[in-house]
């Protein structure tokens, strides 16, 4: 006999076939407690309004904590038979407590059930995803400050530009996970939204209190439509977006510690731990976690792309292709999480070779815009002084020195500009600590960062504290 | 000769074909105006600091005033040989004013130069967006308000499911809207960051004053890190994210329409001008408004996921990849604001056929939840209730009649709590009325939703002025 | 002590959740029987050339069929640790028949074997494709061969357009299917193509015999090119492009069925095993398999972006990003063939509701252009045709008739040409005979249709057989 | 007056924004020839079937002939109120030619045309690639048997990891086009199906013949279900694919080529012709055209996402969102056109730096293979070997020595197996010669592919010229 509780207008049993299609237990049991929260506070509300009896609320309340622990212990089957987790709880409760269990699901419907589980799920995942921003911020804070005073090639291009500090390159990630903070932020106030109450899209007959569950479940905000609350599939759309423009920060990062690696570059040695060597080539060590991460991007746009494309063109309310949400936002929460934690590690135990990107410094023209900048300080118009640099670096090649060997004299047919004073301007020393416009490469600016980073992650330490209390409902 | 100012180093001119392949020109010009109010304000600040003179300033501001005069009345002409907007200003400038044109590049770069115009560019786009958002939810409102009483059957599964109001499925897509606005918001927060003075991707050796230049250009908020500020496009990411989550939104809402002008659901009729016929069938009127509005969407997603790719795995900082940023970017914004704006026209014009709606909930038994939900109320377990109910329809099916149509007899031998009320019960405005629920469906909660609604359109009002003032720069 | 078999150059063992991060073994293990196979094929391949001993080689043959039997019956135990299948079969071969089982790795490279394994799991999977698609070509075949004479509207724009057959309809399903058969058999011809010898990137320095491994594994093709062989994606990314064109068939004919399931339309009943009913509304019979199928849509277009955004920018040879490559790849096959089945199932099950089909194309001017032909035929130019029709439908319009119902005096006020044999001319049977172009809707045209559809299936089949047989390799 | 030419059954004219925003003449009257070819063989076509005169035949024939001069020519005035390429030359040629004129769209539809002249249009951009990608060969082969025996690093995960000849990493490059240019003959071979004579979605009543159409146009295959010729967009969809697929390929040698023009590279120089210089630094050769061509990736495969979104979920036939097929696809055709001709070039124009290689191979431990080959060759089970050679290399890594430096005294401590001969076994010649497996790196077999890869070429061009001689057809 068919277990299906919507089984009385049928007459034929659904294929097994289509039952595996269409259950979604095999993923969405990871939402167990977000289910049994929600279930407890909608049952809470309904004895509080009167619906049940306060017996049957604390036969419901005994039975699901019951349940809570066997599957915590793991000793709770699973059926695939009972589609989702909604279905095989809210099942075994009422093999358990009896009639008080059938009540449960008076006044809402799986539509909005799932809906409020996947909006607490998304919304403990987004805070866990604050959480290891600021731990990847703080790795590249201590990263920076641990090496404050290298000097390296600043690149466009991939061509040396400048001289730069290695401590103003990983501040540069920093701010962009600044502001994947900032958007995670956003998310999380778009996804606590309640939506339980909504029915199965036009709200319900019976008189609940919304307001009662949403305080329960620490939700800010109510939805204030029942359609839009059982088809509202944005705050996963804006999770992916948000999660995919992370992911294309971490595949930069990871594209420059690959370089970095090379032995063209030698700029870093990874930890052994960070690392795997090859069954072919012993003298190997692969960057690994880096490669990975930057080839997981793909996968986290490739989930957003599937979303967007599955919502596109559904007319309201809840259509069915909607319960494909959950997979590739279950993936990209543990990817993002992830390729967050192992790089916090990485970057913690990544030694930078300060004399090999010294070296890089010193070999190479990227000191040419100084000598342009001391021209035009000088009094020479920048067009013009860019030219008469390009020229002093064209004799250079052709003569296979660098700027600092050509001799004053040589300097001088070029310009009447030029001076003894050209050689300590175009000292990498120099030129990194002349940069002291605001969010400038200097010493000075460097460090001005590292200040601002502190406070920063101290106030984004105190918004995931608040938000963190707010998550626990069991 | 080439006119190419980086030209010196190079003793071949430019292939033609890669000249045009990489020029910019031809869709950069849009930012015209971006671009000259950044270079004014980069000159006053020049000039305030001391690097150029009070009479280079003048020229400088006479000249660009001047051209931006010639580029309005479409005097100007651009050339492909000069790449971009900026070196095509820049050149015309020296050529009118001479030196003092050539001084204005000093202490910046394309780099940052770009970045800077792109950022007000979208910053403004983002405005206007909001703006249109407003007019269509706008839009919704009257149309909801207009036609407060209709009846419609709501759907899940495209099938009937329990009689709503339509004003009610018209507040579903004002409250996507709503967070449409929001999250537009954010993109406006996070793109009103200023970069210029990033320089090539260092910053500068000169004194330079961002913080004037931010003031002078209404920026909220300056870029702490110079190589973010030249490589950074998340905000162009995160509009184009924003964006295609809109554009979701609007084929939903396109897919719904293009359904009820079907002879099938005649639900509405469309005016004339968002329609055309057919060149072969003189009976037909297609709601091509709405065809082309969810055809876009692939478009605007697609310029999403262009931008993640080729952002993917760049190190840092700026590479030519990250010139590809416009043109999607710019056909985006064209069609979002395209679409929103003929979508509240398109809602202005539409009429209801509430006799229609009407017939469509007779016929149906769209009711089955209430017939439930009154033995709930009656003190039967809800699973149970259920069940009646179902037995009820699928009885009225084998007989060809609704649930209106049965007698009570009838029903009572399915269940002795059926009572002579239960006809009242499944009345259509009595299901529509009791559905009142916070949230719901009824007469009293959208009417609620339609004055809230005039409450936060009226605080985007004052949002969207207060953020129109500040792109005025010019 | 670690069990890395890389693990000589290293001090330090990988860290435990990195380990996780990178194992592939959760997923790879699909491919025990590919890497079984190959692994046989080279080793005999060893033996021929000389380079292990006969006994070594029935050591391993022996210890691989046995490790192959403990793997179909469950008794194998995987091994996070040994990071992928390759390693879980070569370990525990090493452990049971010793130096024999570490002389199986000589010659060849995880890369090129990890390579070859999905080559031939592809390959295999594009037989299994080709057959689901068979199948459901056959049950649309099946279905307009026993609907033949059904006449239903046909829809541009959601509008009623022309007349049209029940069976025309199913049929250009049928074509699509057709072209995805092709687009499947060209992945087959670029999957075809063997990889082992290619070694970690450069080939290998022992006289290894590539022709043999190819013939012994039914490789039609070898890779000229070893960096290529073990960089190469391409029989991914085209697998990937091939079902997604053919998930946004079926997503096409998906949305059909929904809305000929729908109240509104009642065009068809799907068989109760292909729905689902609702946990709140008992009337409801919904079609969730076609709207799961439709959703799953995106599920492959997003695999497909993964995996180009992953390869995108990778240098050559093999990078770790690429590892990337197997769980999209997975989900997209399983749902393919997936979707496929199920809609050969819910083709088969549907009943088709001539009786409403009818009844929509007679109250309705989708003849509107039969009577233009009518008119050209008789002498008039197309265009002055089409606008007297327009007028003809205006007419009724405004008077609440069809054009059935219109006197031969209206008519003729429009136009002398009219006669008596209009009426004949715009009964539906009429306009679908008349449509006797070659592909057109008429019943002599579906007929053909029917018998070249049965002549294609015949050698479909004959190439299916043909290409199963070639993956009989165990 | 509005001149539209099915504005008879409306009241309104359309609104001027809607008009713009549905018309595609912007974009469509790329496709004027095809349309005009299209035309002529319809009109052809017509006359022989007896449907038009042979008087109109002529006169339609001297019009069409005429507006082709005329728009060739430039003095064609195209109207946006016109809507499309397919109603301007109609209207210009019915007001130059009269009633005859209107007689030529008897038996067509506009959805049946623009499906031909589109499928007209892909066919021939699809010979243009396949010219352009064996050109791209042909450069490729001449780099490769031009620098033939440089050696370099062979890399995986970056790292080095054999030595390898620069002529197979070049031709590991020819091997991906090899796929390109099979799978663009499959996108061919599926847009050679002739759409006309589907009429609206049904066919037309009157006695077309198809097959002349097809024949005067050089198509090989005629849809054979109206429905589906009216709304297949496949091979748009199957161009994208392959588009982005290819463009995939261009990016990972973008990639590498960015890699070796970087200073720490150093592997190659770019011609001036194909590098830009910065306005900021003089010193500056960025490598532009790669840089861009990589980043033109994401664009086409935003183009294929873009398509793939459109089509999701459309209902046949016809719909208005299959006009979003057309701009997406002419910017991939010329990205991909334009990005494999600079390719062409830049490849023709590169200086391989052969010391530079050396020095890369020379100084490193890609040879450790070799080492552990050679063990095995002496009898010493591989993973046995791998280990002595990581021991091996991690003693000379503790030393700052190359392999080549350590004593034979040293490495029979390691192994007794270890003899004299192993110097010479370890020589980067000696590596790159022994790797003699076919495919791999060797002379020889890079001599032998250079043979296959001419003789393939000869093959494709004859493939080329068969297919550029069919799309003659004006």
């Amino acid at each position: 006999m068919s277990e299906k509780l919507w089984g009385g207008r049928f007459s034929k049993t659904t294929d097994e076939m289509i039952n595996e299609f269409q259950a979604s237990i095999g993923f969405d049991r990871r939402m167990y407690r977000e289910d049994i929260a929600g279930s407890l506070a909608h049952a809470e509300m309904l004895m509080r309004v009167g619906i049940i009896s306060e017996e049957d609320y604390q036969a419901i309340n005994a039975g699901l904590r019951d349940i809570l622990g066997q599957i915590e212990c793991g000793e709770f089957e699973f059926s695939t038979e009972l589609e989702d987790i909604h279905m095989n709880i809210e099942k075994h409760l009422t093999d358990a407590i009896g009639d008080a269990g059938s009540r449960l699901h008076t006044a809402r419907s799986r539509n909005d059930q799932v809906a409020l589980d996947t909006h607490m799920f998304v919304r403990h995942a987004v805070v866990e995803v604050l959480d290891h921003i600021r731990e990847l911020q703080n790795a590249l804070v201590e990263s920076a400050d641990a090496n404050k005073d290298i000097i390296m090639p600043g690149y466009t291009h991939l061509q040396r530009a400048q001289p730069i500090l290695f401590a103003h390159h990983l501040m540069a990630y920093f701010n962009m996970l600044t502001r994947d903070f900032e958007r995670f932020q956003g998310v999380y106030v778009r996804t606590d939204l309640m939506p339980l109450g909504a029915g199965a899209l036009a709200g319900t007959t019976l008189p609940i209190d919304r307001a009662f569950v949403a305080r329960k479940l620490n939700f800010d905000r109510i939805y204030t439509n029942s359609m839009d609350a059982v088809s509202d599939r944005d705050y996963i759309l804006e999770f992916l977006a948000a999660a995919s423009i992370l992911m294309v920060h971490l595949s930069r990062l990871s594209e420059e510690i690959i370089l970095w690696c090379s032995r063209e570059f030698s700029f870093v040695e990874l930890d052994d731990a960070h690392c795997t060597g090859s069954s072919m080539m012993p003298q190997k060590k692969n960057p690994d976690v880096s490669e990975l991460v930057r080839g997981k991007t793909g996968r986290v746009v490739g989930h957003l792309m599937a979303m967007l494309t599955a919502v596109k063109g559904l007319p309201l309310a809840y259509n069915k292709d909607l319960q494909e949400d959950k997979e590739g936002l279950f993936d990209a929460i543990d990817t993002v999480k992830f390729s967050l934690a192992v790089y916090a590690q990485l970057i913690c135990g990544m030694k930078v070779r300060a004399d090999v990107m010294r070296h890089a410094v010193e070999a190479d023209f990227s000191n040419a815009t100084d000598l342009a900048d001391y021209l035009v300080q000088k009094g020479m118009p920048f067009r013009q002084a860019h030219t008469v640099a390009g020229q002093s670096v064209a004799q250079c090649i052709a003569r296979g020195i660098w700027l600092r060997d050509m001799s004053l004299a040589d300097y001088q047919k070029l310009s009447p500009l030029f001076d003894e004073d050209v050689y300590e301007v175009i000292r990498p020393e120099t030129c990194v600590a002349c940069r002291n416009s605001y969010g400038g490469t200097s010493y000075e600016q460097v460090e001005s960062q590292l200040d601002a980073a502190e406070a920063l992650m101290a106030e984004e330490h105190r918004i995931i504290s608040e938000l963190e209390a707010k998550q626990n409902l069991l």
